[in-house]
């Protein structure tokens, strides 16, 4: 033994270390690799200067107990620099740029003989890097325990964080320093927080703010066929370490095969907070698009049978109030109604013809098909089948209305966690979604996994989302995953793939203690990095307390603020989340829920701080128009909106839909007021948001 | 506390404890039911006034950590008496007569307010009882963390057990007093012996002999929805209690929603060994068949490309010598050969020839799917496509030529326990087989089940099995499978469910220190109680080393007992397992499986202890032909067999296919002697057997 480390120590120091370094194409990032002198791998980076990530060590830990991160020695290093154009199906842009400096470094483990590469990418707001592993009979399959790359911070940074659970990201974000962070102090998750890994355990994303300015992300790109990463804080060094989801199999978060790679690893950094939201470096260290036709694929606003199941004493999802139902053996049909079934088909048609006559282009129902009443909470693997309507939604009858009056359907299946099921009664799920006509489909995986042990982010069930993207893309259906593992910018390889929840949605407002007024200004610095979220805005009626006397659960902004997250909050799919009747109390409001776009050439992010606010001004697709929505915190904000953007010798028409004087998200949220002023580039414009609140403008040439 | 105890004890001993006593119709079993003074529900069982069962408790013990094994009240007990004859769609006799009588006992249990149903029925050779619940929203859901059923025996019996492995049934039997059971010196499990769940527990079946001379087997029929048992001794009490397979959840080996039953635990009992063999009321015990049309169900000999993968130096399963292969992302086509590969066009087609030329029904062909080379021990997902053909391996000129021949083609689909990815592509699977006109499929489950933490022998498995067996239903295809839970006489209800493995097959003498000599005289008694086994017997080329020199593996019966096991051991698919070659080298010995039918109008269990030796004969579905096997263990016996079973004033042709004189199945295996004799009812025949010996007889009348 003895003798095999004195030779290991020799080999090692038969190499010179010389460590090695890549810059970003404008030399703003520098990340520098190295291999230390009992072989441990690491990396660091600065931008402009400024220590951002200091050394930090990368590897593994497999699963029978081998120690993966020393004694490696570097056998070769390459640089390579790229840069490329490309255009996404639908996005914030008409174009993205992809320019990057590479480094591969390939390493030799010299216990085992083997070998593994870490690729670097630089971008000049991104540093990246994964690990790869060659087709290799020595490494033929790997367990991986867990995967430790670290990323040690400069201090105590300001960090909006969620606590590390591999089953939700459906809690209100912390704000705390980075020696503060407690996850059995993160409030609000749905589901239940015992599935909380470990008090120093958050998420990925995270978002800092360093005392010197920097803005920093930490996540990940490309999340395939692997666990997905939380991080561990060693609050003393202010030092995270990755952390892998787990699965059903204590000790083995991924089980792979070689050839294979991890998903990057992403530290997205810059002294503008603007900067991290318009960084595409996530999107450009996904796989280019793999789906051949695209034509399906239409960026799309819809109203839904939906918000009418969240607010109080209203509809309910389940069609009677018994319990104890089994899919098989159950007579659907002879159940006695409960009069609050959502999904029937007279109120399905008042959603259709709300949609028709306002120009939304599709309709979401929830609740159409048998199991509801006993769905959720037991674990129980045979609860929906997909295909059967209750008795009084008559899919025909529904369908060909909403095809006369040009509105599109889009398909719900819950699958209640049960997964197996699902992934049983897919394809005839698909054969009725196809015979109908629906043209998307919004999933959602509700409660405890099946197969059982698994979990929402484990790598099982992240090849499981990765399934039911190909098989939806495969039959022309775009795809809205709800509770699935947040995104990881896959949807530049399958644009299908047009929405995920995968955080703490507007739902929470109607009944639970809500979300803060600062939630929206923060989901963009995090969730939303990796991919668009149906977040449903649009609340037009704040407070539950018009539902049901009494009740305290209520929006958190106020309705301007509303209108603004239409463009804040970028995605593809948006709902116009409230219900018809209340949108007709509206209609001068609702206008701008009409007119906005879903899909961009340009966007510009005006203003931004995590936690505080956020402006941006975007230019819609195939279109002169831009649209603007500002929105602060719980703090009144006033904001000075330049028009720099706009071209130059073009007049446009604003519509200003803004906070009333008298607003606030708790007092006065429906206070707002609409104005029209016409404007041109250079223009300036002051916009007074209230405490909660926001501001939407519209923008239109003068013709 | 104290006085909620109270309370409970005054409404429990409000009820003055009767003994509730059902007996069998002919009155040689009674048992016993009652409730204890702090309401523990407890049975007891005798036959002709002996004691097989002292009081044994029942209940469950549930997740949520209640005891649920006490403080029962009983409210209402009911008798009721049953007789009817059915008809097998397959089988050992033409008609079964299901006679006994049955006590139902209605427990409240007091604590919770809810209800539990024992149901007791009494045959004439077996009690049996099982747990139901009804549906009940108090009760809806229900977590098992154990069923705790006992079986209070009466003396250290002789037993005859494998050690309890969820995973693994193809252990070696072990033969100890009770007090001997030591889980952990059980021999002979291929998949490795680490699941051994304790040193105290063992597979149900249990085979076990009283000093008494009762013979008794406890054993559970009717396995669904529900982990299959196996049990725990305390070898001081002679006491076993059930122990439920567990699966991903630990703490929780059932989830059940009421209405909901569990399977039946069953004691077969009699004096006589010959009754245990003969006894079907564990068939009496599950449902009718379920399948409309059986027209397709027919029970078949078949030859393989198998046998030839497990004798040394000769083929392979894999087509080409690589390893790591991905099963998506290989080009299957550019393979190197390795030459060895068994399911090639050629090769296949020679089976065909040989069943053609002999009568034989079907060809079996494993090895025919890419993915072999990298199939097993890796925990892999995506193995097997089950519709993709090696490149050797034409389907179409396979099925074709088949067809001309009159042969039929047996599909093989081994899953390497990747269980999700088969449920998957079963549909596909099937629609395969049908395009191709496969009747029948064996499965496979070799390895560690996936969803990972699922056992072979869990509920979530045996709800897979069951859903396997229906799926094949419905597309008119016969099963077999192997590796999975052993079968509990479902066959009834599906009995397109033709046979299964769960046991140590014969192949374990091609490659391993094999199957002891008395290995198919016990089988009988334990696993076959539940249903038939794919045992594939007939192996005439005995000894490994004539395939490669100083191989010292060896089939450890004589030849002639390896026809005697086609009657001894019934099966409707029975398997010529060895090589054409090798037949042709014996065909006069062949002709007894060419003549052996597999379908039976009639049994008689002439002779039978287990351990020692079997001897049964049976008469031919359709037909006036008797078939008769003999066994015996590592002893040579003389049988006296008995030709009171034959029609009276009929004359028959008897072949008898005995050991030489000669024989013995370690030093000369393939010493066998054929004459012919003619026999009439009441005739004796004096029939020598080998150590690790047997004879076989076919019986035809004169015409």
């Amino acid at each position: 033994m003895k003798k095999a480390l004195f030779t290991l120590l020799l080999t090692l120091s038969c190499l010179v270390s010389v460590a090695v370094e890549v810059n970003s194409p404008s030399g703003n990032l520098s990340l520098t690799f190295d291999v230390n002198k009992v072989g441990k791998p690491f990396y660091s980076l600065t931008f402009k200067g400024k220590d951002v990530i200091e050394p930090s060590y990368m590897g593994f830990k497999f699963s029978d107990g081998k120690d993966y991160s020393n004694w490696f020695t570097i056998v070769k290093v390459d640089t390579t620099s790229f840069t490329e154009t490309w255009k996404p199906v639908w996005g914030e842009v008409d174009s993205i740029i992809d320019n990057h400096n590479e480094l591969t470094a390939l390493l030799k483990h010299v216990p085992t003989n083997t070998f593994m590469m870490i690729r670097f990418r630089v971008f000049d707001d991104c540093a990246a890097f994964r690990y790869e592993f060659d087709r290799n009979s020595n490494h033929a399959y790997i367990k991986v325990e867990n995967e430790v790359s670290e990323f040690n911070l400069t201090g105590d940074h300001k960090t909006f964080w969620i606590p590390g659970n591999p089953d939700s990201n459906e809690y209100k974000y912390m704000t705390t320093p980075l020696s503060g962070i407690d996850a059995s102090k993160a409030d609000g998750d749905a589901i239940g927080t015992h599935m909380i890994v470990a008090d120093n355990c958050i998420q990925s994303p995270v978002m800092m703010k360093s005392s010197d300015g920097l803005y920093i992300n930490i996540f990940e790109a490309a999340l395939s066929d692997y666990p997905a990463m939380m991080l561990t804080i060693d609050k003393k060094n202010f030092l995270f370490t990755s952390l892998l989801a787990g699965g059903a199999v204590k000790g083995v978060a991924a089980f792979l095969q070689t050839p294979c790679k991890t998903p990057w690893r992403t530290i997205i950094v810059s002294d503008k907070a603007e900067d991290i939201l318009a960084s595409k470096s996530i999107l450009n260290l996904n796989e280019p698009c793999k789906i051949e036709n695209t034509d399906f694929i239409k960026p799309f606003k819809m109203v839904g049978v939906w918000w009418e199941m969240h607010v109080p004493a209203h509809s309910s999802w389940n069609y009677a109030d018994e319990w104890n139902l089994k899919l098989a053996g159950t007579d659907w049909n002879s159940l006695k109604p409960n009069g609050r079934h959502g999904a029937n088909t007279e109120n399905v048609k008042k959603y259709i013809d709300f949609a028709a006559d306002n120009g939304i282009d599709a309709v979401l129902v929830e609740g159409w098909n048998i199991g509801w009443e006993d769905w959720a909470g037991n674990w129980k693997e045979e609860v929906f089948d997909f295909v059967t309507p209750y008795p009084d939604f008559d899919v025909k009858e529904i369908t060909s209305y909403a095809a006369s009056k040009g509105v599109k359907m889009i398909m719900h299946n819950e699958t209640s966690s049960s997964v197996t099921n699902y992934e049983r009664r897919i394809d005839s799920a698909i054969d009725f979604m196809k015979r109908w006509g629906y043209t998307g489909v919004k999933t959602g995986y509700v409660g405890w996994i099946i197969p059982r042990g698994e979990t929402h982010d484990g790598q099982w069930m992240v090849n499981h989302y990765e399934r039911v993207t190909k098989k939806m893309a495969d039959a022309g259906l775009m795809l809205d995953a709800h509770e699935a593992v947040r995104p990881t910018g896959q949807h530049r390889t399958y644009p299908n793939l047009l929405a995920c929840e995968s955080a703490r949605g507007n739902e929470f407002n109607a009944w639970s203690d809500g979300n803060l007024p600062e939630h929206e200004t923060i989901l963009p610095f995090t969730r939303l990095m990796g991919g668009p979220m149906d977040y449903t805005p649009g609340i037009f009626k704040i407070k539950m307390s018009d539902y049901q006397g009494g009740n305290t659960c209520q929006v958190h902004t106020t309705l301007a603020k509303q209108l603004a997250l239409y463009v804040t909050m970028f995605s593809p799919i948006q709902m116009a989340a409230d219900l018809p009747e209340n949108y007709k109390e509206h209609m001068d409001a609702f206008q701008f829920i009409k007119d906005v776009a879903v899909n961009w050439d340009d966007t510009k992010v005006l203003e931004a701080e995590p936690g505080d606010y956020i402006t941006i001004a975007r230019k819609a697709k195939g279109s002169e128009n831009w649209f603007i929505g500002a929105i602060t915190d719980e703090n009144s904000r006033t904001s000075d909106i330049k028009f720099d953007f706009l071209d130059a010798g073009k007049k446009y028409i604003a519509t200003i839909y803004a906070d009333g004087k008298d607003a606030d998200w708790f007092s006065n949220p429906t206070s707002y007021t609409i104005y029209k002023k016409s404007v041109k580039k250079g223009d300036k414009l002051k916009i007074k948001m209230a405490n909660g609140g926001g501001c939407a403008i519209s923008l239109k040439p003068v013709e």
